[in-house]
């Protein structure tokens, strides 16, 4: 299918799983971080599955999800040319059958989506706290991707305790160094970490993310921390990035 | 200095540091968690150092910080089994004049501790909860050493809260199947999370064992989680663990 692009945007491809994405250095790039997080969620497979894609960006990991779920896909994106570019690379995709999109603010997706009705959440936040200290991008589309403006952790884990059926699974992607905070709020919104796995940049380095599943009203402990993943060889990216970008390694 | 041997023990040599322990397997064997948490754990080296090993067992990781600080430790052990055996290390190592040995029950050290008074608490507690459904050793000793019979995660947390100074530190080895809990209680008690390490038997494992650094009453977030430390390679100790044990590694 064809699409229009604005002056601004290119399209990227996923070539593992050869979906396109548009994309726009001057609103928004998917990065290396929705890979991951659409890698790591074990979503449900069936057709009948429901999953919501929280923060959605221009739709990356939800459109990486495609190849490995056969359910319906909301994406739910406060920010509307980000949202209207997701929508148009689910054309290019081919997938408007089972994909929709919602452009308005996390709790007003709680007035479309049913409460305990979700099977799985995937959801790469705005990493940074709104603390007055904090210095941001000062294009709005960018400040708001990075920094908590317009929705807080707290707000997403509240929205993923509500849509989530019982036993329904949120997959996160964060930033290490608030770690403690992000368990805590699991926890107390009754969401167990069960799977958590970090990234390195390189293996000698220290963690710069981090990947977490939740469990609604989940069992505590018995969490389970993943083998890490490291990002790069040297200059280049590993064999296991290699092989979650291009598929099968060049090695 | 020669000091008596009972008929089940032996004395182990951690040779890298050239420190001699009296070890029992029939009582309680230290092991390579102890190694790694002397490892971790940053204690400040001035002879006016305060430090305290709580939930001792035969003493080995506060022996194992002899060699990292000129300071004061006492240890904390309820099993008078056990405690004997400290002493009785602490006299073949010489360090008579700066380690000392409290056997009682850690809530009992508070009476002998002054609050507020500790620079440094190296533990590595019972890792397994007290549950109506866990198996426990029949030896009474290993039983008390693996599980939470006479002492909680939550107790080793209040009393390590009271015991430090202001921004003193928490080192802690422990399961990271308990990683929510462990960090939702240390939040809950003051103690701030700042340098974690996880420690995985094999590369592609995932982690059977977690390192923690806390500050009382330090800032929240900021967490740092370190490259991982990987255990064996093949069937034999990886480098970095032959560096430890042995010191300048054979390879």
């Amino acid at each position: 299918m064809q699409v229009e692009l604005k002056s601004d945007e290119r399209i990227d491809q996923l070539y593992r799983d050869d979906i396109q994405i548009i994309q726009s250095p001057s609103v928004f790039s998917f990065s290396l971080d929705a890979v991951l997080l659409a890698n790591f969620a074990e979503v449900k497979k069936a057709s009948k599955t429901k999953i919501v894609d929280l923060c959605s960006g221009n739709g990356a990991v939800g459109l990486f999800l495609s190849k490995k779920t056969a359910g319906h896909v909301t994406m739910v994106e406060i920010q509307s040319r980000l949202a209207e570019m997701a929508m148009r690379s689910i054309q290019l995709n081919d997938l408007t059958d089972r994909y929709d999109v919602y452009n308005m603010p996390l709790k007003d997706a709680l007035t479309k989506i049913n409460a305990d009705s979700i099977d799985n959440i995937v959801c790469n936040p705005p990493y940074f706290e709104d603390l007055p200290s904090s210095k941001k991008n000062p294009n709005e589309h960018l400040a708001l991707a990075r920094h908590e403006l317009t929705t807080s952790l707290e707000e997403v884990l509240q929205v993923s305790q509500k849509m989530l059926k019982m036993n329904g699974k949120l997959f996160l992607v964060h930033r290490p160094d608030r770690l403690p905070e992000i368990l805590t709020k699991l926890v107390k919104n009754r969401l167990a970490p069960k799977r958590i796995q970090f990234a390195h940049s390189h293996a000698g380095d220290e963690a710069n993310m981090v990947l977490i599943e939740a469990i609604k009203d989940g069992k505590p402990n018995g969490t389970r921390i993943l083998p890490p993943i490291v990002i790069y060889e040297g200059l280049e990216y590993s064999k296991a990035i290699k092989e979650l970008l291009y598929g099968n390694s060049t090695d």
